[in-house]
């Protein structure tokens, strides 16, 4: 068990992994942030305290939830594959360097997308970031599927 | 191969992991059963062999399907990160004692988050439920990151 | 760590995981490629060169964009439980023609899942790769379930 995390290029991959995954989790609480300072719920439980008469109103969308949410689903979208394809990548011993090259450019990106996302920075801000994530994912995949195919 | 699979913290992961992700592979056929009872669809080909006057009416969104989508979503942004750091957090060698905590107080959250969440609970039983999932991710991270920094 | 990926069904597992993520990662260019050619944005810094008056109107969504969606949000809700519960699944030592054919069956019905959904086919087309997807996956589940139980 204790030998994987022995591994460095498997300690650098765990690391960035959570360290991608916690930033993932806290658009969640965001999230749930906004919601009730904008006041805009999507369940009828949520504003059943509230008067009778606001409830209606606040069972709406509002710009800045949907922007967290649209956020949070791109991070989904490109994280989670992240993490499962790095995981089978960490596997394949690569060298420290590229892998941690690899680990670093996809974190970096992911915080520069949050960020242009949530301050709606100009494009290609968010753009560029989203696009390096990706091209970091498919590198991993290319480099596993060189090293492991077995169809 | 086999090695892992007798360590007793990897069992118990290994356990609650297809556990709630099982708990979430059946929001699919739920949401299914919603869109086909209620009669709410989202694409045109599904609608096909109904009567045309009927087709357009069935293409709509309705409160019971919108509901299961929603918890099924929150089961993404919230169990797929379990599974992925809880993965690195049995590698690492935690205390069998302290793994099981985490692991059973998770999926009890899970279960609990999904029937306030689908029988429309009063809150704060789906909020705390939410929020109880979020914190033991939270924990698990933390755990890992405290032991396991390379970056 | 080598060890590992001399395993035959982790290389198996690990060569059509890896095909599987891969085709879920298309589909965000996909959605971008049709973001832009149906002209149906969602946030403002995306149309902020177009003409003052032409904004408004790229601020919506098409029934194109919307397709692209959900067949992606299908592949998140199918293809990352295949991942986390195969690579368990993988874990607990299958004979190598029991994991093949789950793998190869998975592949199989997400890339015909995929078809179906981009160019309409009809029903029962997509439903029945739908299907088979997940049942791969409740089947997997029940493999390690009946392997490793330690709750």
């Amino acid at each position: 068990m204790a030998k994987l995390m022995e591994d460095e290029v498997f300690m650098a991959f765990t690391t960035y992994a959570v360290i991608v995954v916690v930033k993932m989790l806290l658009m969640a609480p965001l999230t749930a942030f906004y919601r009730i300072t904008r006041g805009a719920f999507a369940n009828e439980e949520d504003v059943a305290r509230k008067p009778a008469e606001e409830r209606k109103k606040l069972l709406r969308s509002h710009p800045d939830v949907e922007r967290v949410r649209r956020c949070h689903q791109n991070d989904i979208e490109t994280i989670v594959p992240f993490v499962l394809v790095g995981l089978l990548y960490a596997l394949t011993g690569p060298v420290l360097s590229a892998a941690l090259l690899h680990f670093r450019i996809f974190a970096g990106s992911r915080i520069c997308h949050t960020i242009a996302y949530l301050f709606s920075l100009p494009q290609p801000s968010r753009g560029l970031s989203w696009v390096i994530g990706l091209l970091v994912n498919f590198s991993m995949s290319y480099s596993v599927l060189s090293t492991v195919l077995y169809l």
